[in-house]
């Protein structure tokens, strides 16, 4: 069932995808002189980079940031949105309402699929802000497991400045970050700009990163390097788990997390954790997943 | 069905009902000799008054805050509720336990409505707190959006001083504002007086505000600003759709999202903000909601 | 069906159980010298205690702590698992692969289930934590309501570090207590030890006690004996409801708490503590539970 | 809060309200000559009914019927619907589709509540079918506990036929009632006609009564008279429990069962009900609820 | 963690259990000349019971009968259960009636659990039921998964007769079983008898046996071979995964079988079964489990 | 992002795609020499077909049947599901249980991916059965919004004849569609064969043929035309909001189906079928959608 998976990872003209360590796989919106941000095109080739890394057993984490020194993204192309021929989310091609309405829930559905193609993946994805993080740029990152930036971040959830409370994912998934805080409320209803250490206080980033954009990146590939030295088997199932874990009760969660290690707990890696523990010997190896 | 909307806002002996500024309503909990405890014709007049204002189309933010320099609300008024034909909590009309816990079901069921009618109004709701903010405050202010409150604020969860587990909300938005941290359960199992410096860290209010009572109405006011100049049906969509989000899965929410979306993107606010940051004109205007 | 009830508490030969004061019950981890890491019979000894005085009208409160200077606990004892006849983990018993799966299954729900009993416990549970904190620590304190610790308390979720995404409750729980915030990915992803700083400032825990581990216990003691004063047919509320929270919506929460107190509200309490509250009297006595 | 309930029974012009039996109310659609199809008016009336009889001590059943020998209700009346001033569903008063689609949404909450009304009502409500059954008549009967019908009855859900997926409870209560069978699916996207004997093969009736309309309501009068003579705590709490059964898990249930009955076993009930049932006395007497 | 497990079945005094065929245990409630009416020992009996054949090896499915020819159970024993030092449920002992509250809500929880521990019993259970089934006999027949009866049987939710709403989990198990039909709802709030004939159209029970007790026996035991031949690995697993789709939505329920299935599917069974079915080779043995 | 949908309908080798009538899709299994047993290369083609069709303007209703006398289809291909390059699901290709468990997890959700397309089709889906339909067959049809089947039809739930609890979707939606029912879990525990008359009993089928597989397609075929001629946008509202109907609670449904219908009301449908029907003029004419 899928092909993809052994020919290769995708091509990308919009992402730069390097590997600045084993295991470790680090994408960068690369449009830079738009300030990152997001066309048509990208969305496609954003989707076939996360289906193909959260399979991929050489990977064990992937990276997220911006090209250039401006932005991790400045969201949505809202020039390029609006053209004639792109604009599902305006769009008059039909002049009944319900059919329009149609078409746009279509086209809202296809766009959160790409930003939880980013959630979805089974290993842990960390992302690195710096400059603009507006509109999409927090839609991405809420997707993420980690999140960082440097001192230099200015972040917006953009939608109630250009009339929409459409979303493709920041208001399903803040509340599930920081609770539906008063300050929640206020950055979403409002609009306006809050600094990393709001972001910080408010428990949507963990780390802030002085200094450069290269420090920022020195971060993450840190971060990175540590989880990526850890049993895969037990990364990719605690990710699954936790979030397997909202909106659901605590008694569903425990039932599920027994079912999962069911499988899992065979693992050899438990017995060379153990072992390596008990030997006090240094860090044990894992195989690929 | 709606003939009450059309009829102007409901009159209130309790409330004082202001509009600082187009589109913002301002009520205040006016029984300051009393500071500002409840007893009951007051919430029948809250629920008119949220049921109103949450419909009327020249309102787009909504504050609440108490009378007098001594308390947002002190809370239940308990002698008024102790007086004998009052008192439906703690009634003895019915010698059966049975229905007397019915009777008692019943009359928390109203009362949680009450409050409820802020939690559903559809315009955000703003509550700025000062001096004594006790038991139904708490109530009362957790049912809003964003809290904010001046530096004299004493806080306290109530419930179990005065022997009732019973709540009106508390226990069931502290989760969804604060999680169910250490902090919740220590304040709502002691009943403590905490600090705003307390409330802030642990993300019940977003905002201290330092200086006199005037000052902090200033800040609410601002804030309310803010809100009532961006396109009323994103405000309002976002809203909802937060809200909407809590003991719900990040795949029902996403859904519910772009379902909403699809009737509400069609609306005029989309082109004349987008318009209007694509020219870099000024605040777009946006029609009555 | 309780016959365990009405005969004192059980014996227990890893915990020491004291009462430091009235309603007030201390139980102490005992195993100093493996720095309080737990193997088999120590869970069999934590389910029969917390059972036990889950029911006991003589406790309102219930504190836990690890004995020695060194740890609350340092976890599973990883050696004793290991041992041949021990390790239903990783038991190769089974030669089919699905028949080691159902043993462990059955054995991880078994082990939920004894720290479950702690989360079930009707009576307020306070974590009093120092040293190490680690695994066992995080699955056992996360069942806590309240958690303190002394400024020397070193944390870990250690399941990644040994192999396993398996887990008593902590993945199931920290959601709960701290929303799945981008610090709750990275100590679950990457088992890096954490300190009360940041364990504070992420709410997991209330409070930092400096000094001594007497200063810690003095902490503790002093909390519970605030919550004991209340009226523990409202502290016992107020728990239920606000687990019961977690996972479901606002909606079904506010239903559940009128239903609860539909039945609880007739309590004596209520007339004790308005009546007490109305004439200003001391504090008011109430019955056990 | 309830002065209503103190003050009778509310008037009504197009429900004929009596009383058969003691404890028992008969609410007949009284508008024979448009087939009792509802129009703007009506739906008042039937919440002010419902609300009233849900708390009213003197009633254990409520009956619904339709006047006439022809229908139990065609649904709505789409001419008076179609009127210019009547038409929130249609409606053109908003140029623009956004702000139509918010009128919209809150006409069809409220038509809902309204139908939602029948369904939340604490007594048990016996729908009592003949003729057509069309349209509303599916939603209002879906909200009944029992429904019964006459054998010329024919049923229609309507809605695909009128160009609606807008419902105000069908589409949301056939699948608890019928679950999601292929017959409900069937009947829901084709508007096809069914039968008596369709609809009980199908359990959406539970009787087919042969004869003339006398005979139907005969044949609710004994039901209603059957469980009126039951305790009315049990009865009113089984209708309460089942109905809250809809959705959620059966470790929900259970839990949620207990805590009901917490309260309500002390019901003086249950001592008369065993008593009687020792001694085989006669049927007992039960205190009103 | 078990000791029980391996220390043999447990003893039984109000219970006889054989093995009428391997894997196949019959546990027959013995109190004939009680109807067999539940009475305090039975509870901690039966529960014993199902917890030992969840887990035994030798075990792939259970019957449940009810010896003589009289009842399966004619449910409580009312006359025991209003003895003065058993009756917890109508229990005086408390004057406070949220103190008994409290107590009765701890033995509703305890009688579910025994309840529970039928549904929870890992491999299938079948209920063969002849004469009285009423009131715990509907409660304990739910839980068992597939349910046939003799001709003469008689059912009733007997709770509306003796002054409960109260149960042990009939009306948390029958929206599940049969949906919350006209049918449901009558058979509760009126406890009328009902027929096999009805219970086997409201899909209550699969298979109605003409003819003697034994008939009956006989069709429980054949059912119980054809399932007892299949993969039990397969057989456990369906059973645990159709209970868990309850209360859930149709995308949990996906990922659960997947999760589950991802331990379940490297069983050795597939292999034996697939091969068996391409060699057309007979009936394929399995390991237990 | 949808290029596929503009270029045309996608070819499929294992499957005849005819439009017996304007607006009606007729998808029929064609390999009738192996059964229509399903095999790797079938997969990719079925969820091609059905992501097509479901947005396709001119499709409204579509039908599945199988090619040949003998079967719907027999269900999975398990000599080429057993072939050593194919067989995920007892793949040996990982030496570690965990990294296997991980790999058939994966294989399991794309699988389940596929038949999920069917459920998610917006178009109602009507399943025509005859012959075979086993395993695969039933997880197919389950799938689909309404069943019918001549009266030659074997039904079979095979997993637990082939060691396997997996599925692919049917223990997760006969709940659904039949209820957890006795005879539900009879035939997925034992594996029996069923017959039509026993699924139309139980209600997974609406419509038993007699006569020839001609006269099934026949009668499919005027069930589709009768659906195909109502508004699509009531039609295919419907089937979205009955299948979000399926474990969420009655409350949710209710707001969900107001914020669907905000949008979709303002369809020219609407006034279109009232206009036809206040005139009794012929049958309204709907644009596509």
């Amino acid at each position: 069932m899928s092909p993809t998976t052994s020919s290769g990872p995708p091509k990308a003209q919009y992402f730069n995808v390097t590997s600045p360590e084993t295991y470790i796989i680090h994408i960068e919106i690369n449009r830079p002189n738009k300030l990152n941000a997001f066309f048509n095109p990208m969305w496609y080739e954003l989707k076939a980079l996360f289906d193909y890394y959260s399979h991929d057993p050489e990977t064990r984490v992937v990276l997220i940031s911006g090209a250039g020194d401006r932005a991790f993204t400045a969201g949505l192309d809202v020039a390029a949105a609006s053209a004639p021929d792109q604009s599902a989310l305006t769009s008059k091609s039909h002049s009944d309402p319900s059919r329009r309405a149609t078409s746009i829930r279509r086209h809202i559905l296809e766009l959160q699929d790409v930003v939880s193609s980013v959630a979805r993946c089974e290993k842990p994805v960390i992302a690195m802000m710096h400059g603009y993080a507006f509109g999409l740029g927090i839609d991405l990152s809420s997707a993420c497991d980690i999140r960082m930036c440097l001192s230099n971040t200015k972040f917006c959830v953009k939608e109630v400045d250009i009339g929409l409370a459409a979303d493709v994912g920041t208001l399903s998934r803040l509340g599930k970050i920081m609770g539906l805080t008063s300050f929640t409320k206020e950055i979403c209803l409002s609009a306006r700009v809050f600094t990393p250490e709001e972001a910080f206080q408010n428990n949507f980033i963990s780390k802030i990163v002085q200094g450069t954009k290269a420090d920022l990146i020195n971060a993450g590939v840190e971060m990175a390097r540590l989880i990526a030295s850890k049993s895969p088997v037990a990364v990719q199932g605690t990710k699954n788990i936790l979030d397997a874990s909202w909106g659901r009760t605590v008694e569903d969660n425990l039932n599920y997390t027994a079912v999962w290690n069911a499988g899992m707990l065979q693992s050899s890696d438990v017995e060379r954790a153990m072992t390596s523990g008990l030997r006090k010997a240094g860090t044990p190896r894992f195989e690929k997943l």
